[in-house]
């Protein structure tokens, strides 16, 4: 039996304030806490709890050794992050036998979250609770002051690192659509809503919640915009 | 110009320790609070915050006029509905010339959330603040112990009300799948998930994150289920 475990703490879409009281409570009593990053960075989530770690807390900086360098499609991105999951949930199980680890993740852990690959990988060495956050996207939803669905409406949620094609199909086949992960997809996403006669419905939504927080009509856009903005339609169903 | 403002609490999908720091506070804050529910309950949004509300508080029961009584699609129900946001709206309205008023919603006030129909209505005429919340359905994937989606995944939100043609074509053309109130609606979506050939691999969540939280697959349940039990699909994308 472990005396300690891991608990992975959503962070919300950005905004501390925006954090759910259990996480919070977890951050604050933490003597470890661990976060993914990019090499050479500070990384997100740590600077979003920047405020609120307790003084003596021992930091784990799990640094992916690759984001964007190679195509996902290359099996050697798929090999050196393999490795680099199984590295870390050793390291974590270990701890787990005497310590407890808060994990921090932005967003909501269980959708399109990093930590869901150690999750699996953890699954059967040591305990694992998840502190589920508000959504990067609900954050943008938020921001934008518009609802993003109504009565029946449908929602798709779909990644712009998808084809031309497949976006097209999806945003004409949705009430509403919220796009992530869009950086250098933008030109593609941007022709493939044009194909669906959606892009003037279209938002695009950069640090939603966060200072230097910008809510823009993707139309009104020019030039690159991050990897982590959103871009979203809202919903038009049933109002009475 | 008004003093006061109304300010919308996303509650967050029950557990009370699953709420946002923001809402925490405009609650344990709060003069007035407003809250829907059918006429005769306690009110599900009052009773998850029963322990929170400050002495002295001003309450303020929405009652809906019609809830499952008569279909969505009969006119009355809209006249009777918009009648009803429309009253609320101006009782808001005139009470937030002088005074903060919090209104309690369940899950994230801006996805598929009643009070939408207030926002709308309250444009131009006071302050209106949106503090989003944790997703219910969120709750139920963080209670499944499954990531619900995973690396380029397609996640579709439908809701059962939908028709049988409708559901089947959407849970066969996605990855992901959540779908929202099921109640008497659960014999069509069951026959609509075979039809697409996903039915093993649906879960049925209620009350998930609360006192009685049960998780069981579909294909398990017999007999009826609550309105606001919530179904998923797992993707089953991408992973290191």
């Amino acid at each position: 039996m472990t005396a300690g475990k891991i608990i992975c703490a959503g962070l919300g879409p950005g905004d501390p304030d925006l954090m759910s009281l259990r996480s919070y409570r977890a951050i604050q009593g933490a003597r470890h806490v661990a976060y993914f990053r990019k090499a050479g960075r500070k990384g997100q989530a740590r600077t979003l709890v920047a405020d609120l770690l307790p003084a003596g807390v021992v930091e784990h900086a799990m640094e992916y050794p690759v984001t964007t360098e190679i195509p996902f499609s290359d099996p050697e991105y798929n090999r050196l992050l393999s490795e680099f999951y199984d590295q870390w949930a050793e390291t974590l199980a270990e701890m787990a036998q005497t310590e407890e680890v808060v994990v921090l993740c932005e967003g909501d852990p269980f959708l399109y979250g990093s930590f869901m690959h150690l999750y699996t990988r953890l699954q059967g060495r040591c305990p694992v609770e998840v502190i589920p956050g508000i959504t990067g996207m609900s954050g943008c939803w938020t921001a934008s002051g518009q609802p993003i669905t109504w009565g029946d409406d449908v929602l798709t949620v779909a990644m712009a690192t998808l084809s031309e094609d497949e976006l097209a199909r999806r945003a004409a086949d949705t009430d509403a659509l919220v796009v992530m992960k869009i950086g250098r997809n933008l030109p593609k996403l941007r022709r493939a809503l044009e194909r669906a006669g959606r892009s003037e419905d279209a938002w695009l939504i950069e640090r939603g919640t966060m200072p230097g927080e910008t809510v823009q009509r993707l139309s009104e856009i020019s030039g690159p915009v991050p990897y982590f903005s959103i871009v979203l339609i809202h919903g038009q169903g049933r109002r009475p």
